[in-house]
């Protein structure tokens, strides 16, 4: 499929619900284990998705739109805010994810991005030369890979308690990502 | 994570609302794509997810309850229904799934499961040997799967979208599985 920024929003606007319906007041037996040391935890996802909608998304947007190909992008600290979130409630981070994510929505639709500003470019510290449409479609695809990381996550707490069904459930053997 | 029966409820009654927040109301070009020859879309996967609360879960923990170990639970047939599902709206189909999940962690509750009949068994036509704890904490992971697959399905619509970014985002890479 090709990226269009109305598809795109579809998926943007329904990540924070769905966050919601899988995790509100979810106890923290699903929620604080992770897959082993330096992985994340579900908890810890949400503070990752937290800290892309402030540090992340927009602001390399507002980089690319700002019309110099040269300028590169601020590289992004994958834990920051770790310390802090792990104190807060997951509730409160949903929240707050969610405030986020609606507000840079309004954001995205105030930039009014056609074709033109799709193919404007920055460039990424690691990576180079990257467009708009790319970092949009990336902040996608992001969800819905964060989507998939808290439900094998959880998943894993039941390893050891499905016997032999552990042959046929792929979420149990798919290799840790963040 | 040891096995639990309120702890396992909590996954259960929220895959119907994660799975509306998700899917509900999205355009076909996100639900009705999959992986390839012989894989499932995200409306497939719905269908799939209807089917286990009609023929698999709630029958074969009355086979295991009703006490003989030796009984061996009917195969279950993956894609039954999945003709006669495509042609449902994808709504349709999610509500379906709530109204029977709903049903079935009422029943779940009638059975009034207590250690002893979590230690009950039955046969699995290939596996043998399984335990009601077994088959509830497979009913959990199977939902969970199957989230993840669905994230998945929708994450490679924009495979060829992301760039560069496409080696971060470990979703995009990760083995198909139903």
């Amino acid at each position: 499929m090709e990226f269009r920024l109305d598809r795109a929003r579809e998926i943007l606007e329904r990540t924070p619900p769905t966050l919601r319906a899988l995790l509100q007041d979810l106890p923290q037996d699903w929620t604080a284990p992770n897959e082993g040391e330096g992985t994340w935890s579900p908890h810890e996802v949400v503070a990752h998705l937290i800290h892309g909608e402030r540090a992340d998304w927009i602001p390399r947007a507002r980089i690319i739109l700002a019309g110099d190909e040269s300028a590169t992008f601020t590289p992004f600290e994958r834990e920051v805010g770790f310390a802090e979130a792990r104190r807060q409630p997951l509730n409160s981070l949903l929240q707050t994810f969610a405030r986020l994510r609606s507000e840079n929505l309004r954001t995205l639709a105030r930039l009014e991005l056609g074709d033109a500003q799709l193919e404007m470019a920055a460039r990424h510290p690691r990576f180079g030369r990257v467009t708009m449409r790319q970092l949009l479609a990336t902040w996608v695809v992001h969800d819905l890979n964060h989507l998939a990381q808290i439900s094998r996550v959880m998943s894993k707490q039941y390893r050891n308690e499905v016997g032999p069904w552990e042959e046929f459930l792929g979420v149990l053997h798919m290799r840790i990502t963040r």
